[in-house]
């Protein structure tokens, strides 16, 4: 098997999205003085992003970024929660950057750095350009592009996107090897002609909650990117 | 002046596109016993550069990569000077990629580096994702993100590559900073509303032969990307 390069999910896969938007939800309830359970507040924003992307890949609506969905969601989760007035509009877009605040994997960047010296690493996730840019800023992570949704002009799992971000690489698909910590978004870059190395996140969404196991005969089956590294 | 990101020509203002292409050809030439300037035909593969950009940005032709483009350009240089039987369609695309395989200029690692501390810098070039990625990884460049004529699915000088390039980092125009060592580049820029830097490069086109100075009262001018660091 030739691989060209490494496509990667990034939310779950590459950084810890729920520690990350819970640290800075429970920084802003404080300063509030607001009590609040903020990783329950992460985990039913978080519970917004499919139906968000769905509408988008029925074509209900036209492609929209992540991050205007990620507000319209807060917006809706502070709404149901009963704290719509509690942050201004200003502090709402504040808050949105949450997402750009991800603490890596603690192998993530060790990880991606030795995958690169043998091959290209790309993002293939949902988020926008602007936000695979400040996430990767943040933690310190280095791509040698940032693919995905946004070039693409929609979301996954529309096979497009797997396709669109190979061959923005000039890969045919089975030369892209999608790597991510969930069995769907493996099953559709599967479906899409890639490879596929499952690595396993198990507290992604929260303490022994994440997608632990390969559901399937994925290429790769890993316990960390440094393991897959090593596996290349 | 708030600039919060530095958008980069690549060809000439990064990399010494000609010296970089000339030794690619000299070496297939002596490979085959073909007696030829590699320099002169290095200038006249580049020659075709505007022209074949041209036809796509007047709407002739939909957009198709610049690694596409330059391979039909060295077709035609090739047959132009009597060389078209010299090497067969495999070799051609091997010394195609002599646009991935060109030096960066001595101060742009340390440079895009420096700015890099201070703000995103990504590339926008009128080379594909894929060029820009090659590329980046001869010559040890480390780029925030990979935007221009791909993204923007057209050539500058045409506006929107520049203004999609801001957008990609949810910038206003007025918030990117292009730099470039092209006078025209920095000009079509500032049309389309950007900031601009210009960045002398007086040997781009061999000795003496580069642009060396600001044609306008660009926001910056600078000797190098180290002092353009230094003055962000």
């Amino acid at each position: 098997m030739t691989i060209g390069a490494a496509l990667f999910d990034v939310f779950g896969t590459v950084v810890d999205w729920r520690s990350g938007v819970a640290a800075v939800m429970a920084e802003a309830f404080a300063a509030k003085g607001i009590a609040h359970d903020a990783e329950a507040f992460a985990d039913e924003w978080r519970g917004e992003y499919q139906p968000a992307m769905g509408r988008i890949r029925d074509g209900a609506r036209g492609y929209v970024p992540l991050d205007d969905l990620h507000l319209e969601n807060l917006e809706i989760v502070l709404a149901r929660r009963g704290l719509g007035a509690a942050f201004s509009a200003d502090e709402k877009a504040v808050l949105n950057k949450a997402w750009e605040k991800l603490p890596p994997w603690p192998d993530s960047v060790s990880g991606i750095e030795a995958i690169r010296r043998k091959m290209p690493a790309a993002t293939c996730s949902n988020g926008s350009i602007s936000l695979m840019v400040g996430l990767a800023r943040f933690g310190g992570l280095t791509w040698d592009a940032i693919l995905g949704a946004e070039i693409a002009k929609g979301y996954k799992p529309d096979p497009k996107v797997y396709r669109m971000s190979a061959g923005a690489l000039r890969l045919e698909p089975g030369d892209a090897l999608m790597v991510a910590s969930h069995n769907a978004d493996l099953a559709a870059a599967r479906e899409a002609g890639l490879r596929t190395a499952f690595v396993s996140r198990p507290d992604e969404k929260g303490k022994g909650l994440g997608e632990s196991r390969p559901e399937s005969d994925w290429d790769f089956a890993v316990e960390s990117l440094e393991e897959l590294a090593a596996r290349l």
